[in-house]
């Protein structure tokens, strides 16, 4: 065992350096000193800019170089990339080593990187940080992207609680706060406060320009309203589509209610049921009061 | 005929002093300082409130007394009160005297006070500022709302332009940008751009809630795009009760375009037809970058 005061991991391994490996680098770096950072990344030119700015103290594209000696490890790609990743890092990573990831979705990855990791005798361990922007990439990567910010974690395989509390100190570390959850709760959740809002601020956007307003008459009453309704979907879509499909049923789920709610309001619309539709608007303002207490 | 560095109207009546109405006296105020503030509400605090904070020359709860001598009167109240209103202040309009109003909708009101006012002889011209905000009320009031703002204008009853250029040059002198619409290419356009956003802010919130997730666990993992994708949502419901009445025909449309495009993604994800949902995903951003260029 660890004294207390000691940093969770000696050293962790950061795959795919974007907005979450370069902000997880630069958190590392900042809040976690004397943890060694190595990174891999598919293209050189990421890792150069990484190094240039202080980020590794070892980089490589060979991931069996990057992995190698890492007490933790990260996946930072998109979640349908982590079977390829896993299938070159597992000739060499360590026994000791706890694996874990940054993906939006729980059920997938556990059912197949992790099944495989957890048989092969690995310790794998899920971690979703709620934090991300709409725009991609390391040089929008900040250290304080994780503050304040609520990390789920996930352990289905029954990882023992050493490692797991090892994990939740390393992300607190990092100024996140971990919740414990179960793979199915994660995904049902995030697929109504993460992902529906996605589906809905693209819906917004689309739908705006598919009436008879010419652009330009939009474009001049666009106010803070569409800006703001409409400020995740401008995040990468080659990202969502991954997450959608990956959180295919309960988004499916999500996007049905939705769709029946929608009806519900339009024919309280048509007959112009003006306490009704009333109670349906301020239904919505409580559920934000409650859900956002201090926003 | 006026010299040009004159100011547009040596006095205005202000109806209503919620945030609009507040704003609006706030920013004459500062903007056009000789100009006259004249203001009616229906409760004595409300004017008390507007007196102690230097607000008004003149301010009364007989809207008659209100409106005397006034050379620009606007509605500052929500849409379904203007009728009542304007039976009002008929008796004691000038013949000179400018109406216009702040509304969201322009068809509806045209078609009732417009034309009641046109055929007494009055000049009433439809102004619809892009300004507000989640938080209504004079407390959240403040002389730069409308700063950078479109001001949509709407003349059907075919006001002289010597009328129509004082109420834009009015506006402009407020910080607003003046665009001459139509009545209904008016509503179209603000169903998508301001309506759709707002009902769709409202469904996100609604629906959050609507799963098996622990209103706890939601709250845990609410991140900034829950909170940016529902902000308008926290609106008065009252006042966008009004609002969705009052622009019915052109609501409906919208969002039976939604409920198109939303059952269009939902069939995508079903087949997992990744190559679709990205192009569905991608023209969502690139609408919003067109909407929105400097966003």
């Amino acid at each position: 065992m660890r004294a207390e005061k000691e940093e969770p991991f000696r050293s962790v391994a950061v795959l795919g350096i974007g907005l979450l490996g370069g902000s997880l680098a630069m958190a590392v770096r900042r809040f976690l000193p004397k943890c060694q950072v190595r990174m891999w990344a598919r293209r050189e030119q990421t890792l150069a800019q990484a190094i240039s700015q202080g980020l590794a103290d070892f980089a490589d594209t060979n991931i069996c170089h990057a992995v190698e000696g890492a007490e933790l490890v990260v996946l930072c790609t998109p979640v349908s990339t982590f079977g390829q990743l896993v299938e070159k890092i597992l000739p060499c990573l360590d026994k000791n080593t706890v694996i874990t990831d940054v993906g939006s979705v729980k059920q997938s990855v556990h059912a197949s990187i992790g099944n495989l990791l957890t048989v092969k005798g690995y310790s794998f361990i899920g971690s979703h940080p709620m934090a991300g922007a709409e725009k991609q990439g390391l040089s929008h990567a900040r250290a304080d992207l994780f503050q304040g910010t609520t990390v789920a974690l996930v352990n289905p395989h029954h990882v023992p609680d050493s490692k797991l509390l090892h994990l939740a100190k390393f992300w607190e570390s990092l100024g996140c706060r971990p919740l414990l959850l179960q793979p199915a709760e994660h995904d049902d959740a995030v697929a109504r406060i993460s992902h529906l809002p996605h589906v809905l601020s693209a819906l917004c956007a689309r739908n705006a320009m598919s009436g008879d307003a010419s652009p330009s008459t939009l474009s001049a009453l666009a106010s803070s309203g569409f800006r703001d309704t409409t400020r995740v979907c401008h995040g990468n879509a080659e990202m969502w589509t991954d997450i959608l499909i990956a959180n295919k049923e309960p988004v499916l789920k999500a996007t049905s209610d939705c769709m029946n709610d929608l009806a519900t309001l339009r024919r309280l619309l048509e007959q112009e049921d003006r306490a009704s539709i009333n109670a349906w608007l301020e239904r919505a303002r409580l559920n934000r009061s409650d859900l956002l207490p201090n926003a």
